[in-house]
């Protein structure tokens, strides 16, 4: 214990018993519980740095956490290593309505900072659904969401940071601007490392004017790949929707059950519907709205639905909102893994036939929806047997990555997809990925195991 | 001469008298040509493969040229050194209209991308100005431009690259998606490193809808500060400007007379006006874009307009050309250095104070225009004395840091800037940018002396 007393000199610290289940784990489904040996609650960015620092000394492996909605287990920590919660860092230091930036720290949750821009007409665009979800752990994973067809994702939102690296020392890079070229982005190069290059003290968000209107349509298409073909489109259009998601029908049809959510779409259509298109548009000017949804849904019929219907407000919300539980459903109902590959979104009809055919051949149930203006494909795997299902998964990412992917869009790696990460990525690619690695943490304390499989001792 | 003739065998090399002096330098003020002791012209990326492992083998320095448009000296090569000309690798790959993507080579110029996403009604929106820009050049220093207000800077609108490593590796980064949480990002890290970690030799560029309607507003402001203070409303207000300039009276008086520009703005107004905020708007509907345009003159007498004025399309397209053109009347107006410094934009009228005093105390002559939206100031410095140019600078850009800005928003730092950048930058963050750099080209032979000193031989 005496390295848990030399924590408790620089910091907050739990151990053995008073670290509850709720550090041990995230959100993914069959993730293991891992009790760490210590959970530190810092409260500034100098903590951090000296338990980083102490970390490294002696060779502790530390994982970060925020809120503990990740579904790839980055946020799970080793058995001999510390958790760094952000609960305490949870301070909207700045909303700055000149610059039209916030200021945050990580443990900053979206719901709170949604409220908070609300107040000033502004609003962060970045909406993975999760309203929990901290803006730490947005950093972490380069969060997506619902909006990045508009807005793009986390690393598109965000515009500086202050991070600690293993060496103890606190950086700060960008700033309140949008554009910079002085020196490599090493912003950019934080976001998404999943925990494994710096633990970020503090993030700067890019703002968006709060607009006021939005209308939803939701259209049924025969098939998916009719979706699919209509998406180029409405992308082209020019009315430029916030939101363009596809459902496919058996997800429709849990989500709306558990959401208790009548869409009043007429039985005979329903049944002759594979999949659904929802497009939502935003104005500020409410006729030109309505003149602009009206246009989608002529477009949309256009181009094959079968029907465009307008949803009332309340329902389109709901129908978001039970869009967003998506995950949440399928894992109530049993899924037994989830995948989020993304693709050129022309290639997602070839994917969902590679995709039938996989789980076909493999016994496998596959539900989804998905991104569709993104070419972000969600799907729920039901098969119960561990070998056959990464049998299904390694097949699935080959699959993407041969039409032009990623293994992963939005949810990340983590330990979760690390084994087809390295066994599908170009090595040369991994390698690199490593030595930047080093290049930030050559003692290899942050987040080990996670993206690269930890390293043997004295490796480097 | 041995070395050459391993260089023949790989690709078309030239040697001494067979490298024209344009090959030695780029459009910087007062960038000294220095001839390269060999210029290749790839074809393919095989042939840069062999070129850069024979030159890491070797030690020789390598530096990249695309148009040689760059005016921080970042494509100005060694002496003892070769430069890779992109002048042979300038295919338009592919106009994916599914995907809304560009796939291009490194020496496509702006404008033959531009002309051709025109036919198929997709725009490439990033907007440097100089169209004879190669989009590889633009990817090595993050362009920005007029339009990044609206669409970003290259970062934001590049989602894939094949690159070359000093280690001879070709990578594939990203794809036709806008998003991934899949390892690092390594697209982002490539861009705006100036060629110091890797030779891109191609690029996938996210294309837009090509929107048709265009209007122009032209605000004379009292002063700066009036401009600055008018801008967050201007941009909080959802009309989402495509350009948002300031231009001052007198750069506004260089760049209309070179032009030979009348814009109809009485004398009195004219005498009375120190500085000018330029409003372009689009919209895919002219009726929303005439509704929109007035608003917008109205905001803006709201906001302590002198008066403004509708710009007829002609005229607007002059003067935004003539905008484009500052730098080149600048510097044929004998101005002795260009910065692009970039801040928080609510700063801007702070910095101009500060920028005012420094030349005042320095007898330095500053005119000036700049990208009001992202807080990015371009100056031109006129003072003969190089010792007092030295400090000017310094002292310009330490105003600029201490306002929490960055050296350069889109010209990269190069030769031109690297002492500033190496004197006022967190060491801490130079030494991790030098590790990432020695991730990447071990043997130090990318571009060696930009963004960095040379490293003494042996030194790591």
């Amino acid at each position: 214990m005496e390295f848990g007393r030399r924590l408790a000199g620089i910091t907050d610290v739990l151990t053995g018993d008073e670290i509850g289940d709720d550090y041990g784990h995230d959100e993914s489904i069959g993730g293991l519980l891992t009790r760490p040996a210590y959970v530190v609650r810092p409260r500034t960015s100098a903590e951090v740095a000296e338990v980083l620092t102490l970390a490294a000394a002696e060779g502790v492996p530390v994982t970060a956490r925020g809120s503990g909605t990740g579904i790839s287990g980055a946020a799970v920590p080793r058995a001999d290593g510390i958790v760094v919660s952000f609960e305490r860092m949870n301070a909207i230091l700045e909303i700055d309505t000149e610059n039209h930036v916030a200021v945050v720290q990580p443990g900053v949750t979206l719901r709170e900072l949604d409220e908070r821009t609300a107040e000033v007409g502004l609003v962060y665009p970045v909406y993975p659904g999760e309203l929990s979800g901290s803006l730490g752990g947005n950093v972490a994973t380069n969060a997506g969401g619902m909006r990045a067809v508009k807005h793009g994702v986390t690393r598109h939102n965000v515009l500086g940071l202050e991070a600690v690296l293993a060496t103890g020392e606190v950086l700060r890079t960008g700033g309140k601007y949008v554009k910079a070229s002085t020196g490599y982005d090493l912003t950019q190069l934080i976001i998404g490392s999943e925990g494994t290059l710096a633990l970020v003290t503090e993030a700067t968000l890019k703002l968006q004017p709060r607009i006021r209107h939005t209308a939803t349509v939701l259209a049924p298409f025969r098939d998916v790949t009719a979706v699919a073909a209509a998406v180029p489109t409405v992308v082209g259009s020019g009315l430029a929707p916030l939101i363009l998601e596809y459902i496919d029908a058996l997800t429709m049809a849990a989500i709306t059950h558990t959401a208790d959510l009548q869409l009043g779409i007429p039985d005979e259509v329903r049944d002759s519907s594979q999949a659904y298109l929802v497009v939502m548009l935003e104005n500020r000017d409410e006729d030109r709205l309505t003149a602009d949804i009206e246009t989608a849904g002529e477009l949309l019929t256009g181009l094959g639905a079968v029907d465009a219907y307008v949803l009332p407000g309340g329902s389109a919300r709901r129908l978001i909102q039970a869009r967003e539980q998506a995950f949440n459903t399928g894992k109530a109902a049993g899924a037994d893994d989830v995948i989020d590959t993304v693709l050129p979104r022309a290639a997602l009809p070839e994917f969902m036939a590679a995709a039938t055919a996989i789980a076909q051949a493999h016994e496998t149930f596959l539900v989804g929806c998905g991104h569709a203006g993104d070419g972000n494909v969600h799907l729920a795997l039901f098969q119960k047997d561990a070998e056959r299902r990464a049998t299904v998964l390694r097949e699935l990412f080959a699959a993407a990555l041969r039409l032009g992917g990623a293994i992963s869009g939005e949810h990340g790696v983590g330990h979760a997809k690390k084994k087809y990460f390295l066994e599908l990525e170009d090595p040369a690619k991994i390698a690199l990925m490593r030595r930047i690695k080093h290049a930030f943490d050559p003692a290899g304390v942050l987040n080990p195991g996670v993206l690269f499989d930890a390293e043997p001792e004295g490796s480097e």
